[in-house]
Parts: C-alpha cells; sequence; structure tokens
C-alpha cells in the first residue's frame, strides 16, 4: 500500500506562496519534526537479526555450547581466523564521543546515538556492511573529554571489528585520536569527518572544475573553517594537483599562516600548523581580500544561513564554486549563494542540489577495505575513491546543478568499493587479494542483498511503511511555524 | 526444501554399534567439526539490519541529516528519550575479555567472538533483543588482564545500551568487574556466568527435588568449584531457603571454610570467603567425605569428563541429584553417573537430558528489565525467573529426565521476561511501570517478530539453509576418529 502523502517531490508538499528563503527553512524544520515522530514511532532505526538458520533444535548445539567450542580454539590459534569464523570481516564500529554531532556540538554521549544508527543503517543500506553505533563517555576525572579514553576504548575493542569509523569528535582531540589509532591498530580507522568528507569534497570540486573549465593547478581556493574536514580537504587537494600557494585556510581567529603563534604552540594542532607552513604564502589574513578572484570556496564551518555572507561572494572570480556544507544548515542556503554571483553551489544536504554529502564515499570505501582486510585506508585510497564517485557521475552526465552521484544511484557504490579494494592491495595494505572483478561482483551482491532484505521486510510486514498521518502531522507544524 | 540428513535425532546419525561412550564422544567431536564447517560458511551468526523503510531517497533526509539532528537535541536535553528515539533500549552489549571462554580458557580477545556471537544470536531468536559482541583487550602495560580496564570501558559504552551481559571473564577480576559495574552503572549489568547460571541451576534443582520428594531447607548440597557460578548459586540457594550449614563448596585447593587464610588474605576473593564463613561448619575438607549422603552435587568445575569421579557418587544418599553443567564436555558424562547411582543428572548440554543452560534465563531475564527500564537486575529478579522457568517444566509435567523447559519452549521465555519485569516493579528498579500482561504481550510480541522473521528470510533465501554435504563430511570426520 503505497502513502498518498509522500517526499517524493518534498518542495511541492509546502504552498506555493513561499519565498525561497521560506522554503529553505521549511524544510528543516519539516524534516527535524518528521525525524522525531518517525524515530518515536519506529524506536530506532537498525536491529540485529540472524544470519544463520536454526532449522531443529539441536543446531543450538552448533551455534552455541558444545560446537561453537571449536570456533574459540580456531581464533585463539590463528586470530586472522576471526575474520571468517565470526561476522568481524563485515563488522564496523561507528565510534563517537558525541562531542561536535553534525552542527549540534556536544550533544552529550547518548546524544550521537541518532546520528550514529542513522551510519549504520546508511553503511548497511548503501554498503552491504554491518555497523555498530558506540557512542562513549570520554570524559576523564576532571570532566574533559580526554582524547587517551577514546585511544584506549578503541584499542580495546578492536579485536570484534573489521574497521573503526571515527565519527563528530571534537578537535583537537580528533587529530591525535586518528593519527595513534591509524598507527596502533591493526584494522583501519577511519575518521570520517576528515578523509570522508575529503574525498566527496574532492570529487564534487573535480566534476565542478570540469564544468567550468578551470584546472586544479591553477585555481585559487579558500577554505573556510579548519576542522578535521577542511585540514583533511587541503592535504588531498594537494595531493590531486592544487597548488598549496593558491590556498587560503580561515580558522575562527584568522588565516592560517606562519605568523599564528597560537597554533605554533599548541602541538594539538599539529594538522592545522603544517598547513600554517605550506598555503598563504602571502598572508593574506581578511576574509574579504582573500575572497577577491577566488575559483573555489569550500566551508565546512559552523551551521548558517548567515556563516558566509553574499558580499563575499560577489567578490570571487567568474564562474565561482561554492560548496556549503555545514550540517544541519548550509553556511549559506544556494538560492543566496547563486543570487551573489555563485555559478556552483553544492551542500551537505539531500533536499539541494548537488549534495557533496560523506554518504556517497564511506560506505564503498569501507566495503572495499573490508573486503581485502586492508589495514589502513591511505589517502590514495580515499583519492581513488573521489575519482571513482567523479568518473561515475561525469560518465552519466553532469551539470551545474548535478556535479555529483545520489545516494539513490545504488550501482556508483560498488564501484567505489572495488576501486578502493585494488588501491589498498597497490599500496601494500591489503591482507587479501582480489581481482576488481571479484571485488565488484562481492561487494555489489551484499548491497543488493541489503536492498532487497528490505524490500522484502516492508513486503512481509517486519518494517511498516510510514503512517501518512505522520507526514501530516510534520507537515501542519512547519506550515504554522513559517506562517507566524 | 529439506534436507534429508538433519540433526532432528542426533543419536541415530551414528552406527548402532557405538556404546553409550563412544556416542558422548561422538557427538563432541561431531558438533564442534559441524560448527566449524558452518561458520565458515555463513562467516557469522548476526547481522545488522534496518528497522525503518526507506521508501524513497528524501527519507536520508529524516534518517540521516538534516532531520536527525532533532534526535541529537531531544536526547541531549533529556537523556532518557535515548531509549525511545534510538535502539537503545532494545539492545544488549555482550562484553567479555575471552579470558574463561565456557571451557577454553583463554582464547585471545577476538578468540571470544563466536561465543558472544553465539549470544547474540540466542538472545535475538529467544528473547527478541539486539545484541552486540564485543570482545575486548583488558591487559595492562603489565600484559596482565586489568579489571580496572573492564570497567573502564563498559562506564564508557554504556551509554549506547540499554544493558550490559558480561561473559566469561576469568576470575578473580569477574567479582569486582561485576560488583562495581553494577554499583556504578544506570543500567543493568548481568553477569551471565553468575546470575545467570545461579538462575537456571536454581530451576532445575527445585524441580528435581520435587520429583525426588525432598526439600530444599533439608537436603545436603555439594558444590564442585568455585568460581563466578558455584559461589552465586550457593548465595541463591541459600536465598531460597537451603540451609548454609547442609552446604559444602569446593574449590581447587579444597572445601571453602573459616581456616581457609588464602582467601581470606585475598581480597579479590570477597565472594569466596563470604562462603567460608557461612556454610561447611564442620569443615570438612575431603571430597569423598564430603560426599557421603549429600542430596545434591551442582559441579560448574573444569571440563569432563573424569573431573567427577564415579566413586564420589556412589557415595551420595538416595535418589541423588547430579548437576555436571561443564562445558562443552559434562564433569561426568550422564549414562557415568546414572550407572553410579545418580537417579537425576542435568548436563549444561542440549544434546542429553536435562539441559541446565543458561540460554533458558538471560533471553527472558534480560527482555524483562529492558521492557522496564530496570537500573539493575537483583537476586529476586533472579529468583523470580528461576520460579517462573520452574513452574513452567512443572505445569506441563516433569520427570527425572525432563525437569526443565527446553529452548525450544518459545512459550516460557515471554512468561520469564514479565515475571522479571514485575519483579523489578515491585523490588523498585524500574523506570517505566507495566502491568504482566502488558509485559508479557510485549515480548511475546517482540520474539515472534525475531522467530517469523528468520523463518521469512530462509523462506526469501536470505538465510541458505545448511547444504546436507556440510552434515555429512562432520558426520564422516566423527566416525573416522571414533573408529581409531
Amino acid at each position: 500500500m503505497k502513502n498518498k502523502i509522500t517526499l517524493e517531490d518534498v518542495d511541492r508538499l509546502f504552498p506555493s506562496s513561499f519565498t525561497e528563503e521560506q522554503l529553505s527553512k521549511a524544510k528543516t524544520i519539516f524534516f527535524k519534526k518528521l525525524a522525531e515522530l518517525s524515530h518515536k514511532f519506529y524506536n530506532g532505526k537498525i536491529q540485529i537479526v540472524p544470519k544463520v538458520p536454526n532449522p531443529g533444535f539441536n543446531w543450538f548445539n552448533v551455534w552455541y555450547t558444545p560446537g561453537v567450542s571449536s570456533i574459540s580454539t580456531l581464533i585463539r590459534d590463528n586470530n586472522d581466523e576471526s575474520f571468517e569464523l565470526s561476522n568481524r570481516g563485515n563488522m564496523v564500529a561507528v565510534v563517537s564521543d558525541s562531542t561536535r554531532v553534525l552542527g549540534d556540538g556536544d550533544v552529550t554521549p547518548p546524544g550521537g546515538l541518532g546520528v550514529m544508527e542513522g551510519k549504520a543503517f546508511l553503511m548497511k543500506y548503501l554498503g552491504g556492511i554491518d555497523a555498530v553505533p558506540l557512542c562513549i563517555d570520554s570524559k576523564n576525572e576532571k570532566g574533559e573529554n580526554d582524547p587517551d579514553n577514546i585511544i584506549k576504548f578503541v584499542q580495546m575493542v578492536q579485536h570484534s571489528f573489521g574497521a573503526i569509523n571515527l565519527e563528530d569528535i571534537s578537535q583537537p582531540n580528533c587529530f591525535r585520536v586518528l593519527d595513534t589509532l591509524r598507527d596502533s591498530c591493526d584494522i583501519p580507522v577511519w575518521h570520517d569527518d576528515a578523509q570522508g568528507t575529503a574525498c566527496v569534497t574532492l570529487a564534487g570540486l573535480l566534476n565542478a572544475l570540469k564544468i567550468v573549465n578551470k584546472k586544479i593547478e591553477n585555481v585559487k581556493i579558500i577554505l573556510y573553517g579548519a576542522g578535521a574536514s577542511n585540514t583533511t580537504i587541503a592535504r588531498l587537494l594537494i595531493a590531486s594537483g592544487a597548488n598549496p600557494q593558491n590556498i587560503i585556510v580561515f580558522d575562527s581567529k584568522g588565516s592560517l599562516n606562519k605568523d599564528r603563534e597560537d597554533i605554533f604552540n599548541d602541538k594539538r594542532y599539529y594538522r592545522k600548523w603544517e598547513l600554517c607552513l605550506t598555503t598563504n604564502p602571502d598572508m593574506v589574513n581578511d576574509i574579504e581580500k582573500a575572497m577577491i578572484g577566488a575559483d573555489v570556496l569550500i566551508s565546512l564551518s559552523k551551521p548558517g544561513p548567515n556563516t558566509i555572507k553574499q558580499e563575499w561572494i560577489k567578490l570571487m572570480a567568474e564562474k565561482a564554486i561554492v560548496f556549503a556544507c555545514a550540517n544541519p544548515i548550509p553556511e549559506i542556503y544556494p538560492y543566496a549563494a547563486k543570487e551573489a554571483g555563485a555559478y556552483i553551489v553544492a551542500t551537505g544536504r539531500g533536499d539541494f542540489p548537488n549534495q557533496v554529502n560523506n554518504s556517497l564515499g564511506f560506505p564503498g570505501i569501507l566495503k572495499g577495505a573490508l573486503m581485502v582486510r586492508s589495514k589502513k585506508i591511505t589517502d590514495e585510497m580515499a583519492i581513488a575513491a573521489a575519482n571513482a564517485l567523479a568518473k561515475f557521475a561525469y560518465d552519466r552526465g553532469i551539470d551545474a546543478n548535478n556535479i555529483m552521484p545520489t545516494m539513490d544511484e545504488a550501482e556508483v557504490f560498488p564501484i567505489v568499493a572495488a576501486t578502493v579494494a585494488m588501491e589498498a592491495i597497490k599500496n601494500g595494505v591489503a591482507r587479501k587479494i582480489l581481482s576488481y572483478q571479484q571485488a565488484y561482483q562481492w561487494a555489489k551482491k551484499d548491497i543488493t542483498y541489503a536492498r532487497e532484505l528490505t524490500n522484502s521486510m516492508i513486503k512481509n510486514d517486519f518494517i511498516l511503511l510510514p503512517p501518512e498521518q505522520m507526514i501530516n502531522e510534520a507537515l501542519e507544524y512547519t506550515i504554522g511555524i513559517i506562517d507566524k
């Protein structure tokens, strides 16, 4: 049975009298309200179900004691067997201390569960991966969020997983947590806010540059915000050919440059200091001055809508590219950026054109790493994924409002997975060798399984469709607020 | 399609020429080999799947950003909302440092995954609970398994779960880990090897005593082994009316009694010292002397088959009750115990009569605790569960070879769950009030869901049935070994 009111064309749900600004606001309010109602209705987004049958009582003796004893001893004698004899090889822990959750900052440890469960949902649905949300309390006796607590936690739990996905950890903790864990763990430790965002941003930028017919080597790039995302984006852009001398990075205190003693003196910000040394040779410190003639603005800063000003965008070069990717509300709404002269605008959201969202990257990247039992996810693997994403969209056609694959283009995920698996082998971090075709088929099988299983569960009433009344309620609530 | 060779009647799979002893051995070998083959075939026993539909691309905006932002802030402002707005309210972490896994001892951190996944599988299939295996490395810098590491880990991760199930942690660490966490966590921390085993053992004993027409107040009870299980069994037996003066507990160094300075001096063994003070007033220190006239022997010691000797059982009273519950191999095989005169024999295994296995208890107990959002699982709740288990079997008929419900009597689990929920309310540890009927219906719905979903997945080829050839291979392997 199909609902009469669906989310197929969200814009049309609202009165046609709404201005662009009202519509943008309305969608944010609507999705938040609908999220509240539907999360209450479903009580969460993921569940654990069997992978094995139980055809008769005696199978308990196989899946549990006494039979399972052989699994314990086989893994004890060769820990690598755990990837085959348990679900470990396809299991990812989504670990967050919930201190920087999307645009909402510190939401207390359980506060991250909605987002991390969402991540686990996407992991299965888009990547055929099993993921577990682990929102943890990282505070020490002094009440500070202590990076060492996160490091210790992940080191302890790594034996149950094929990869770790770090998520929404505030800076500066995120830098040391990631780098320490990448060095000390024997499975990939992925910080989606760093390499993940960098991968999809690079993919979007590569196609945007093709549309405006500019070369990455020549463009002037402003990075607004210098957290885990933008510092990693800078690194990947440079590795992909961007000239560091044409890059200026801003944090809340101004631009990164050699004079920034505050950064030099605080060793926890070593990733930012690297950029102080390599970018912005003219030490431009004023955002308006920096924006003059800029070809690209990539903002990963505070949620908007007024973080980025129209006046700044007016200063940019012809055919300016603006990525305003803060969540849940972009630093400037797309209509406003375009009004100010931007030619291509991307955001992190799926309800505007050009969604540059991690969800396009991590499912395929982690699946690729898991399949070849990679020890790490190198920058080269993230860049290979970005190129695969860009190429997929380019091959099926791109334009200024369509630079990226979308999340419902299911075919892109196994391609990314196989590409990443091959790059892992090339980089010498894979423990298992597969051909591109083998990796592609495997990923495709698991992703198809996840989607078909979900459909089958809906068909057989194990998952109910959202009641139409719930959508109506969210809609009425939203219109009531906007109309005030 | 049904396999021709099934596990319906395992005994008949083997040559009729096998002696009882050969058959007992053969079944252990067979289940272990079949476990190896089938775990390799299925690559694990659980997976994560959606609980929500994705009817169109725009629902990503509800389940993830921007909509999910409201879930973060709602939970931030009231942490209790996490039980409703995420799957937390039905999620259990199965935490082990894999240092005492069933009968196999320390199997290294990932070595516990087979057992903990089995537990998660049973949690869903029998209790309608979602559970995640977390096998952790508890070693400190000195290379010792450090209870403080386990305590810290659980305290950090508790915010993602509705309950914690501790499992297979070696002693003495298990005592302090459990007691510290029960005091410091705001969700139930359950040590299945302690209260879980105690609950099902008490249930079995209550019915066994009915069959032999003896009263718990009067019987002489020998507990062989003084780990987490037997020390907790002693506590629950005494709370249920057993006379501590009629109880003698043995560990590897002799009986527990007031002269045991080694236990007195090592504060980590405080649970054992309590029993040194209350039991065994005559300070009997010889197992053969202790067994004279004993009515009940409960052994939770080293795996057998020769840990308990036939000579000891011959010394027991009329209609002796013997629980030989080591896994994977009982301390004495049932046929041998019966040969020596035991009237009722129980083991931890499902392929012998009278399985006294935790799997009968924890699914219903944890489900009951989760439903009323209990802060703890009290001894009273475990005893209430034991009485419900015993009553269920008694009401449908018991005999010397059938003292317990079996794992395929699905109806028992919601009864246990509702009973435990009511006891939690009575004990003042519940945060949510339900009626017995409400709790019963809720548990029944979730358990039915888990079973019907599994069946639907089998029917629709999302779970394949085990290939017949796999059972054959395990069978041939087993017969080859026994025939040698």
